[in-house]
């Protein structure tokens, strides 16, 4: 019997190793290029120092180098409304046929005419009961395939990039950096889970299993003879605000020591985060750049940043400006 | 500015590669030593062959290679009562002094007076109940501090040992054997998520984000000015049967292609698990060693195992004779 069927990928692994090794080795390189150096890039390196040097105060084990990230406004942008919400008008009207009651129906009826802004004003837990009732009966595998179509061609109105190309490239620089470093990365978004889920492999680096968002019921059954999960209209998860804290340890089930947000719904999660003993990181993305993306925080409809600007200095956390403290903004097109 | 914060850790990693890549080269090394060769053995080690070889046309990408266990009578065991009943009959006598309502009450009552059969009887689904009426109120970090306390002396009522040393060598061994060949190990089970997780990553080196589980209800609050959260008396997820494939795409968001079970409380997991294309692998741990463990199957109302023996054949899942496929039952005490 042969007993190491895996020695090629074991050996695939030591050579990945190897690699790593010797590009940290070569002097000079910049793992966050995207980054002008000033304050939240000195924070952002002396932290991971901190937490990796073996032997030193505040030294954190890899299993428990957790790293939180907001996904709207955080990772990528939500101006001028959350991405999902474009995906959910477009899903309404595709599936309107087959639903004539809809005509009448608010929010429905407001979604079909175009009316995105008043699916924004109901915010991401108006945005994931729609989700819900828009797809209840439908299999995960179904919703999966629409999101997944649908990302592949969806563009922002203003910029026409592809919505997968308004991501922001020192996000994906710190995402990478971090896990260089033995964390773990998750996305803890108020954005429905089963909408993520589907490309943040592809465009982040972030598994299934390493999304925690606003969740739906489920209901397992048989179709054909063969099992699927249905979803149901029920939200079993808000993830947003409070919910953020109680998604994390319902997901992860350990006290995260980084957490990045952006807006007053990711203030508790901060808080969580950055409240416990030893050494913890929280940063606030600050929307300062008209030009290059949105400029918007205290009076915005989506991702206001109020509170958080007003507490940031006594609570230790780190405001980056968009404008400062990022050479780039979005990530070349995939 | 130092950017190379984790040189050393690179370098220990890069070592550690190595360090497997050689042992794995060491001919004649048995990854399964508490295995006895047979079919059991032959299945698994055929399956982790057939989806780690690079080019073979049932190679898995090591992010898709999801391993789900469940955990009483599968990684540990479950006889005469699942473990976490006699946590909650011990925390329920603690707390008693503090709840008399509870001396008139049932179940509490029967607990009190020491009656783990009312407990057992209940199931996993009563069991959770309980766990979160007996707990509700509690912070998370002080349910976290009670687990570990208890678990670090509770002892098996026949055997004497300690709970922890009731864990299957076996398992232990093929959870190491998946993970060294690129799987992600997870734990998909009745018992409350937040009941196992204080212990799971020391005893299965399985992390708490990988532990799946019944789960309550917790609330976001501030106590004395810092975050806390707070456990609910409510249940957000019953995680057995129909709910293991709702637990499982909630937590990990992508199917399994290899599943462990012992009753059918699995049924569905399995059935879900491999009614997907590609290599799949399912197995049932059969308690058939009344000598090493305890015998039981059809009749048990701990852990019956009935449907399962009946379909195995035709839905093509190995049954593990702990008897026969055993060297070994018990791991060496902790």
């Amino acid at each position: 019997m042969k007993l190491f069927p895996s020695l090629r990928g074991l050996a695939a692994t030591a050579i990945g190793c190897l690699l790593a090794l010797s590009q940290a080795q070569a002097q000079g390189v910049d793992l966050l290029p995207s980054w002008n150096d000033g304050a939240a890039k000195a924070r952002v390196v002396a932290f991971v120092k901190a937490v990796t040097e073996p032997g030193g105060k505040d030294f954190v084990p890899p299993a428990e180098r957790i790293a939180v990230f907001d996904n709207d406004g955080t990772l990528w942008s939500e101006q001028p409304v959350y991405f999902q919400a474009m995906f959910v008008r477009d899903r309404v009207v595709a599936l309107a046929p087959k639903n004539p009651a809809w005509k009448t129906k608010e929010p429905f009826a407001s979604l079909i005419k175009g009316d995105l802004k008043a699916v924004a004003a109901s915010g991401e837990k108006g945005l994931a009961a729609l989700m819900a009732a828009a797809h209840a009966g439908m299999t995960t595998a179904e919703f999966d395939k629409s999101v997944s179509d649908w990302i592949a061609t969806a563009r922002h109105p203003k910029t026409g990039r592809l919505l997968t190309d308004m991501t922001f490239q020192p996000m994906k620089e710190l995402l990478a950096y971090l896990r260089d470093n033995g964390f773990k990365t998750f996305i803890v978004s108020g954005g429905g889970i089963e909408f993520m889920r589907p490309w943040t492999e592809r465009v982040y680096g972030i598994t299934p299993e390493q999304v925690v968002g606003s969740s739906g019921g489920l209901k397992y059954e048989l179709r054909d003879g063969k099992p699927v999960l249905v979803k149901l209209p029920s939200v079993v998860l808000n993830n947003d605000k409070e919910g953020k804290p109680v998604g994390i340890q319902r997901h992860i089930g350990r006290r995260p020591i980084a957490a990045f947000g952006n807006s007053d719904g990711d203030f508790e999660m901060l808080a969580w985060t950055t409240s416990a003993p030893g050494a913890r990181l929280g940063m606030l993305i600050h929307h300062d750049d008209a030009e290059r993306e949105f400029a918007y925080d205290r009076k915005s409809h989506v991702g206001k940043l109020d509170r958080g600007l007003n507490e940031a200095g006594t609570r230790g956390w780190s405001v980056v400006s968009m404008k400062d403290d990022w050479k780039a903004v979005f990530s070349a097109p995939n």
